[in-house]
C-alpha cells in the first residue's frame, strides 16, 4: 500500500473532493480492523456499541465546532443534498403555505423546482439574469412565509454569502459546499443541511443540524424516511446509516478540531483565497468571472481573456500535477476548489504555474 | 495496519455484516491510493473516468451476476431500502390505483405502511398470527392491483421464500438479505431492490434493478430524487452517487463472480446452513423458531429450551471468537446470520461450540 507521503496530486476537485491525509491513513485502517476490534467498521453492526458511539461523537462534533444550541438535533442521512431540497418543503412548508427561495446557481435552482413540487414558492431574489455571478442583496422576504431557503455557498459559479441575509421567518441554508469553512451563529437558523463530500467527509451521507421545536409543525402526514423529526427522534438511527461516510465524516471534524476549529479554517482558507484571487487579479490574460465581494472563498472560478491559450495552461498545470481545475461546463475556464483540507502549497503550485505561464505568453 | 490473517473473529451480525477479507484488503488501499492515480477513491469526483468506470461495472455485474434481461437498468441510492419501501409505491401504484403485499415480518410490515400512506394498500398473506415463523403459501394476488410486493428473506424472524409466489401483476421484491444467494429469474421481477450491507457490500447504498418499461406510468408526479425512471435514464448519476459503498460493492461482485457466481453462492450457503441446522435438530437443548420448509439460509434463528442456560452458553460462543449471534429482541434466542462472505469454518466453530455445550450440560 502507497503511504501519504508518496502523493503527487494537488487535488482541486469540486467535490467529492479532498480529504486530510492523516484521515484517509486512519480511514484505511479501519477498514481492516476498527480500534482493535478484529472488525472492519464497514462489516459491524450498526447497533454495535463502537457504531453508536461514532455516531453520537460524530453528531457531537457538528455541534461542538459549529456552537450549536445545545437544543439543537443532528441527523445523518443517505440521499444527498438532492433529498434534502425535496425534504425541505416536506418539513417546513405548512400545507397550503408557502415558502421563499434565493435563487442564485443550480443547486438553488433544484431546490426552488422541487419546493415547487410541494407547494407555492416565490422566488425572491435571483442572479440568473448575469448568469449567477453575483449574490442579491436588499431583498424583501414576505413575513407570511414558512421559511425562507438560501445556498449559502454557489459551488458551479463561484459565488458565497458574505453576510446572510436577514429574514422574518425561519431560515433554511444548504450549506453543502462551505459548511465547516468559517464560523456561523446556528441560532439564526431552523435548519443548515449539506452533503458532506466538501469539507465533511465523502460521499454517501447529508447532515441536517436542526432546531427541533421548528419540526412536526405543517400539517402534513409525511413518510418516516422523508420525516426530519422521525430522524431526529430515532437519533439518526431510524434505519442504517451511511455508515462508513458517517465515520469518515467522524474523522475529519476531529482533523478539524485539533487544527484549532472553523476559526482557523477560516483563516487558511481566507489565506488561499488571496493567494489565488490576487494571481487572478494581477496577471492581465486571467480575470475572475464573479463581482469581486461576492467571490467565494472555496471554489474561485476564473477564465483566460484569449482562451484559444487553454490546451497550452491545461498541459502546464497537468505536468505539475495539479488535478480537477476544470470549470463547470455552464461557467466555463476554471474553478480551482479549495476546501478545508486543501493544503496552501497546492495553491502556490498552481500560482506559480499561472504566473510562469503568463510570463512565457504575456 | 494489522493484516487479515490476524483476525479471529467468527462474524454472524445480520447487517451490515462480514464483507470479503480481500475486498477489505483492497478497499482499504483504495482508501489510500485508487489503483496508482495518487487519489483515494473517496476523494475523487463521481464524474471522474476513474469512478464512472466503476459506476459502469457496478451496474454491469448486478446484471452478469443475476443474469438479468439486458434491458434492465441497476441504479444504486442512497437512503437504505426503507426509503426503498416509499419509492415503491410512489413509481408503482397508480394514481387511484392499488397494491397488494405480503406481511412476513418487521422489514415487510414498514413496506406496507409505506404503501399505505400513499394509496389503497391489500395485505394479501400474513404470517403475523404466528410471530412471522413462517411464509404464508397458496394465497390470491388480486389481478386488478398494480404490483405484488414482497420480502424475499426476513432476516429479523429467519423465514425466506423457497419458491417465489406466482402473480397475475408485476412482481416487486425487498431481497436485502438474501440477493445474491441464489439464482433468480430476474424477468419475472418488475424490480428488486436490496440494502447492500448484507451481500452485496457495506451500508449506504441501495441496489435497483429494475425493467424500465414499468416506470413512469403511475400519472403522479415525482421528486427527480424519488423518480426510479428519472435515475435509471441518469445512469445512477442524477446527483453524487454514495461512491465508496458503489466501490465496495463492485469489489465484492467481482469476487462472487471469481468464486463461481451465485450458483456457487448457494451452494455454500446450503453447506452453511445444513450445517447449523442440523445441530439445532441434533442438539435437545436447541430448537429452531420457524417452519422448517421455510428456514431461512442467510438468517437461522434458534432458542435454548432453557432460557436459564443462556448466559453460560453466551459465555461460551464469546470466548470462541463468535460475534454477533444474540437474536433479536421481537424472536430472542440466536441468529446466526451466514451470509455469502462468511466461510463455513466460522459455522463449524459455532456447531462445535453447541456441541460441547450440550455435551456438559445435556
Amino acid at each position: 500500500m502507497s503511504t501519504a507521503t508518496n502523493l503527487k496530486i494537488h487535488n482541486f476537485s469540486a467535490g467529492p473532493c479532498i480529504l486530510p491525509q492523516e484521515v484517509l491513513q486512519k480511514a484505511a485502517e479501519s477498514v481492516i480492523d476498527y480500534e482493535g476490534t478484529g472488525l472492519s467498521i464497514i462489516e459491524m453492526s450498526h447497533r454495535s456499541k463502537p457504531f453508536e458511539a461514532v455516531m453520537v461523537r460524530a453528531q457531537s462534533l457538528v455541534k461542538e465546532l459549529l456552537g450549536a444550541p445545545d437544543h439543537y438535533g443532528v441527523v445523518f442521512l443517505g440521499g444527498g443534498a438532492s433529498l434534502g431540497f425535496h425534504m425541505v418543503p416536506l418539513n417546513y412548508m405548512r400545507t397550503g403555505g408557502k415558502a421563499a427561495y434565493a435563487n442564485t446557481g443550480e443547486w438553488a435552482s433544484r431546490a426552488v423546482k422541487e419546493s415547487k413540487l410541494v407547494g407555492e414558492t416565490i422566488v425572491v431574489a435571483s442572479s440568473e439574469d448575469k448568469n449567477f455571478s453575483y449574490i442579491p442583496k436588499g431583498f424583501a422576504i414576505p413575513s407570511d412565509a414558512d421559511y425562507f431557503h438560501f445556498t449559502s455557498n454557489n459551488t458551479i459559479f463561484g459565488t458565497q454569502y458574505k453576510q446572510f441575509p436577514k429574514s422574518p421567518v425561519p431560515v433554511v441554508c444548504d450549506m453543502s459546499s462551505d459548511i465547516f469553512s468559517r464560523p456561523v451563529n446556528v441560532a439564526d437558523f431552523a435548519l443548515i443541511y449539506g452533503g458532506a463530500q466538501k469539507n465533511m467527509g465523502p460521499a454517501g451521507a447529508t447532515v441536517y443540524l436542526m432546531d427541533p421545536e421548528r419540526l412536526g409543525r405543517t400539517g402534513r402526514k409525511l413518510s418516516p424516511m422523508l420525516d426530519l423529526k422521525n430522524h431526529a427522534d430515532k437519533e439518526s438511527m431510524y434505519n442504517t446509516p451511511p455508515v462508513f461516510a458517517v465515520y469518515v465524516s467522524m474523522l475529519t471534524m476531529e482533523w478539524m478540531k485539533r487544527m484549532g476549529g472553523v476559526a482557523e479554517m477560516e483563516k487558511r482558507n481566507a489565506a488561499k483565497a488571496k493567494l489565488l484571487y490576487d494571481a487572478v487579479d494581477r496577471l492581465p490574460m486571467f480575470r475572475g468571472t464573479t463581482a469581486v465581494e461576492d467571490r467565494s472563498v472555496m471554489n474561485p472560478t476564473f477564465v483566460m481573456n484569449d482562451a484559444a491559450m487553454e490546451p497550452a495552461f491545461d498541459a502546464l498545470w497537468k505536468e505539475a500535477g495539479i488535478s480537477g481545475i476544470r470549470g463547470h461546463r455552464s461557467v466555463g475556464g476554471y474553478r480551482a476548489s479549495m476546501y478545508n483540507a486543501l493544503p496552501i502549497e497546492s495553491v502556490q503550485v498552481l500560482v506559480d504555474v499561472m504566473e510562469e505561464f503568463a510570463k512565457k505568453n504575456g
